[in-house]
């Protein structure tokens, strides 16, 4: 296929697998015979969960600080974000010595904060509105000259989260296709790419809730949809696409299902049960999906990214 | 040191080891940078709840069946509980050819009664008095020829539990200690065996709740001791040592440690928010003992066994 120059190349997707490896976890495949036998297909899990910081989201943090200058990197990076790009650009960049300026609302949950701290970020607080956390960041950047990185729409982000399918097709060459939740469109960009160029057949699949399905709406008009409002547990997915990914999402990922509130929260009691790991809800989706469509999978081998682990179980949804 | 004859010796503990290997997961062994900074010890955690059927139970059950003569087999095996050693012992025997009787109490969780049923164990109901499964598993002996297998006081049943911590001295020869829950005893049992032979140095030390301290006493006194009430959500460790399994315990263990209700929970809770792996709380009842001790383990190598992930996700205890 001949693509944009506007999307990244094979090269980059290869030169952003070995920049990230040696600094996240080379993280592990398991399989459950039993959700082989309810679904009928073969479903390979690629364990984000277990990643640093609990989300793949730690290896676009760390490709995207790494790309940057010396110079760069000696004022600073900044971003916002109430969720995991959060925590993870504040651990990568202790990791790499860099000061990681963090812009979250004020309500977000006290654990997701503690966190952050713990990495070494330093908080700004905003109020809850995306107007009040791009004006703080702004300040910010001009205050400290630090380099803002977008959680999911940068280039050098999305090619960092597309190494995880890059070492899961590594592992299984022969995967038809990889399902991987859609949120802001960086998991999923980074899929597409590492699927188009690293496998023969694969294709990427989204899994979206009903309640924010703005990226299945994007997909069909051609355009960037946003959501009027949004309503679904997986909080990881409530943003909406970018320039930067969307085209790659256009031109490459075949099709985004849409699933249930309670379809999530089976999916994810399922994988709780028969994996016995800990996964947050987003994860639950692409499951969700698979397991809605399943006639339609069946025979075929499917991998899934569980996109993180980090969940709040004082307040779980089972 | 020179054991006595009843109990088992070096070789017995290495065959029961290759007898058991090909029908079991050896199952990885996971570390978490902040257990280590809060204890100050290194730990290495054996994951037995990803264990085939989510329990060590699974290795003391295919040894205990595979010690069977092939006419012993014929006829079935049978035992009764309410536990993780049901679920283990009808998959070991459809595994294997053989069929499971299990007697459960009438009280016994439908989840629990579900999973033996979907691993082809044939349930008789009992009331839920030790004396009426008693007499259920005799009739049903009587009346079938099947073999009756203890799950814990039965020495087949302890080589197999001990193939976990075989596997992690094999993994990890430098262990200073192996903490175990200590239940019915034949977890420890098998540990303390295979820490006699296996290794130079390792010291095997169990773990158990204040509320059914049965066996911190039992080693204390020099004779196996009863609980005249149970209380503790670690459902796994509310049954007593028994006389196939005190003897190694007494000769080999060299301390036992209590925890509270509380400490039990917020070991639970720090290992599924840190490992992001679903445990059941007797397998937090090692690390919660580690955490009350920790200023005397301090830089220590610690082996601590997960023993299983059979959890109700609908009565979790936060």
């Amino acid at each position: 296929m001949q693509l944009s120059t506007s999307i990244p190349s094979k090269i980059d997707v290869q030169e952003a697998y070995e920049r990230v490896a040696p600094h996240v976890h080379r993280t592990p495949i398991v399989t459950s015979r039993l959700l082989d036998e309810i679904t009928g297909a073969q479903i390979y899990f690629k364990c984000e969960n277990f990643q640093k910081m609990g989300a793949f989201k730690m290896r676009g943090a760390i490709n995207a600080i790494l790309q940057l200058t010396e110079a760069e990197r000696s004022k600073g990076v900044l971003t916002h974000s109430s969720g995991n790009f959060a925590q993870a650009l504040a651990l990568a960049a202790r990791n790499l010595g860099v000061t990681p300026y963090i812009v979250m609302p004020s309500n977000a949950p006290k654990v997701k904060k503690a966190a952050v701290e713990s990495y070494g970020g330093l908080i700004t607080e905003a109020q809850p509105t995306l107007e009040s956390r791009e004006a703080e960041a702004e300040r910010i950047q001009k205050q400290t000259g630090a380099v803002f990185l977008h959680p999911s729409n940068n280039t050098n982000v999305i090619l960092g989260q597309g190494t995880a399918a890059y070492e899961l097709l590594d592992s299984r060459p022969d995967l038809d296709y990889i399902f991987t939740p859609v949120g802001g469109g960086g998991l999923i960009a980074g899929t597409a790419l590492a699927c188009e160029y690293f496998s023969k057949k694969c294709k990427t699949i989204g899994a979206e809730p009903e309640g924010a399905n703005d990226a299945y709406r994007s997909l069909k008009s051609g355009k960037i949809e946003g959501n009027d409002s949004v309503n679904t547990i997986a909080d990881g997915l409530r943003t909406q696409l970018g320039d930067k990914n969307f085209p790659i999402i256009n031109k490459l990922v075949s099709e985004i299902i849409c699933v249930e509130e309670e379809e999530i929260i089976e999916a994810m009691k399922l994988i709780w049960e028969r994996l016995k790991i800990v996964v947050e809800p987003s994860s639950a989706v692409p499951l969700a999906a698979l397991l809605k469509e399943r006639n339609r999978f069946k025979n075929y081998k499917i991998g899934i990214i569980l996109s993180g682990g980090n969940v709040d179980l004082l307040n779980l949804p089972f």
